[in-house]
């Protein structure tokens, strides 16, 4: 089975070859690397973020392991140009479609979070994001207007097959957790929403054990602060997906503990934690790899059927945290590698 | 000066009811009122959620202090005749496209918030929200695609002359409160947000003694979270501004408290709480009618240029918070007739 390794800007590289330590130590049969060029990193070595021979690894890989993309050096690029658009090409190119993002507090670090104490710790959800549609993948540009302002337009939509799919995805991961799932739109206000709450409500039919609720966004982004436990699976949009996610891990508190995984039709998944290249700390063995390393299990067991070893490895986390093991931003002192030793210690 | 009352729907009326006692106690020579149907109680009515006597009114008054829409009654009813129309109707008609929604915490009132006291207390930031353009206000409706799939669209954009009279009206804001501004949008995505930080920086070169930042909406998201006192004002657009000013408004824990303004070019205003019509304790005197209060007084303040008498009435509702009045959303046992009481008795 190939994985390729795309480590990209910042602190990708340090964290991913922690990743690769722990996957390493499992000592699983016949699994291969390929390391490719993405983001700022690309773009400086061969002028751009997403070279042909990374999107080919991509391709024939079996799942992608990847780092964070993001470098300042990058910000006066054109558009397509810049370090994003590695991220952006690979979700569409592959079309992974269905982003998961599991928010839930290790009790170790409940006191990490800027929410109470009783209100952190009964996160326990999962974001199911779009992310081959909406405003992201819309026509945009500039135009003039009438009056002759510059204006830009970015067209935001939404079909039934697009909706239909993750829909689907979103109420059997319901289904495998609490069976509670709750979509999240602005079907108010935007017709791209009111197409997808329609469906929505076709797709539920298939799914009478799933509980079904519908929520604003606006109001979604207040209930993720008042009360994060009534959540189980919240299921929306690239463009609100985007925001929520972000809310919702810093709701749990500690940003470099939260994987996700993005998957397309097949099972293929691209997994990266969701934390980005932090170029202020690059290259000084400071940064957590423990997202990374959670991302890594949820490879295996999504993309490579090795869900014993993904248990193994957050098994693994979990008491390296529980014997100490913290890194600056969880109010600790070990560095980066510290921080690959203690998971390798503990497995 | 001629005030419209707009009470709307839910427990609408029995806020405004209250607001308007305390406007009557100020005793302010020469103010006027006309009352008039909004949004759900309009469509029940009349059959329209901002009928032409109700622009009328507006268009005539020098203020509006408008209640909340929001009826279950409405919700298979076709779009243009629900009631949040009204809402939109009247920001698009009257050029009302300065949305002010300030978050700080009563001291009185910390500990109602689900963040931990000392990342709530530290809360005093003002939200300058577009709301004349973006995804709202775009082309919108439903098409087939190739495939023969329905579709939903809605055209998000912003030209220069909409983005710089908004950026205008937040660096003015943040000069006269803390000096920093930060911009929110997600310019790594979206052509509208370039746009839209491209004029920000240009419209910045007035105001060289504001210090301007700019940041990613799903960032903002997060921070509004993880340390909300290091914002003072943050300028963003429709739709990032509906999702944000909520969630700020929860992070200070009393959404019930909240006030906010919209403001036209010339200085005529819409003034409303920002909570919504609570049908579930609609009728009920139990809504707490302090935001209300609170949006009589940034009437008064913004569109009356009666700064003494807005301060008169929020130095009034502090009192009455020390002293112990609380609605059941605060903690307590006291209706809504019971909280106007208190604010008169503090006045
Ligand atoms: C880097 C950026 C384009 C990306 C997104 O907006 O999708 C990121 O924020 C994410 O959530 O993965
Ligand atoms: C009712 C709705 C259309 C409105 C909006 O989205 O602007 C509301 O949420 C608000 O923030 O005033």
């Amino acid at each position: 089975m190939l994985i390729a390794l795309f480590p990209g800007d910042g602190i990708g590289p340090e964290i991913v070859a922690q990743a690769k330590r722990v996957l390493d130590a499992l000592g699983i049969d016949g699994l291969t690397y390929e390391e490719g060029l993405v983001g700022g990193a690309a773009w400086k070595a061969v002028g751009h973020p997403l070279p042909p021979e990374t999107l080919d690894i991509a391709k024939r890989a079996d799942a992608i392991l990847f780092g964070a993309v993001g470098d300042p050096d990058c910000d006066g690029l054109e558009r397509h140009l810049r370090p994003e658009q590695a991220i952006l090409g690979l979700r569409k190119e592959l079309g992974l479609f269905s982003n998961l993002r599991p928010a839930k507090v290790f009790p170790e670090l409940a006191d990490a979070s800027a929410l109470k104490p009783e209100v952190a710790s009964a996160i326990d959800l999962l974001i199911v994001r779009e992310t081959n549609g909406d405003v992201y993948f819309g026509e945009k540009g500039f135009r003039t207007t009438a009056e002759g302002w510059r204006e830009g337009y970015d067209i935001m939509s939404y079909n039934e097959a697009e909706v239909r799919r993750i829909a689907h995805g979103g109420f059997q991961a319901a289904r495998a957790r609490r069976g509670k799932l709750c979509s999240v739109d602005k079907a108010n206000v935007l017709e791209t929403s009111q197409l997808w709450r329609d469906v929505v409500i076709e797709v539920a039919k298939d799914y009478p054990d799933v509980a079904l609720s519908h929520m604003y966004v606006d109001n979604a982004a207040m209930q993720l602060v008042r009360d994060p436990g009534q959540f189980d699976v919240i299921l929306t949009g690239n463009l609100f997906g985007d925001i929520l996610s972000d809310q919702a891990s810093m709701c749990v508190g500690s940003i470099g503990m939260l994987a996700s995984a993005t998957l397309n039709a097949e099972g293929k998944g691209l997994y990266e934690p969701i934390h980005g290249s932090a170029p202020d700390i690059a290259g000084q063995g400071k940064a957590n790899p423990l997202a990374t390393v959670l991302s890594a299990a949820m490879m295996l067991r999504y993309s490579l059927g090795l869900g014993a070893e993904a248990d193994r490895i957050e098994a693994a986390v979990a008491r390296a945290l529980a014997g100490g093991a913290r890194s600056a931003d969880l109010g600790g002192t070990m560095g980066t590698e510290e921080m690959g030793d203690a998971v390798l210690a503990a497995l």
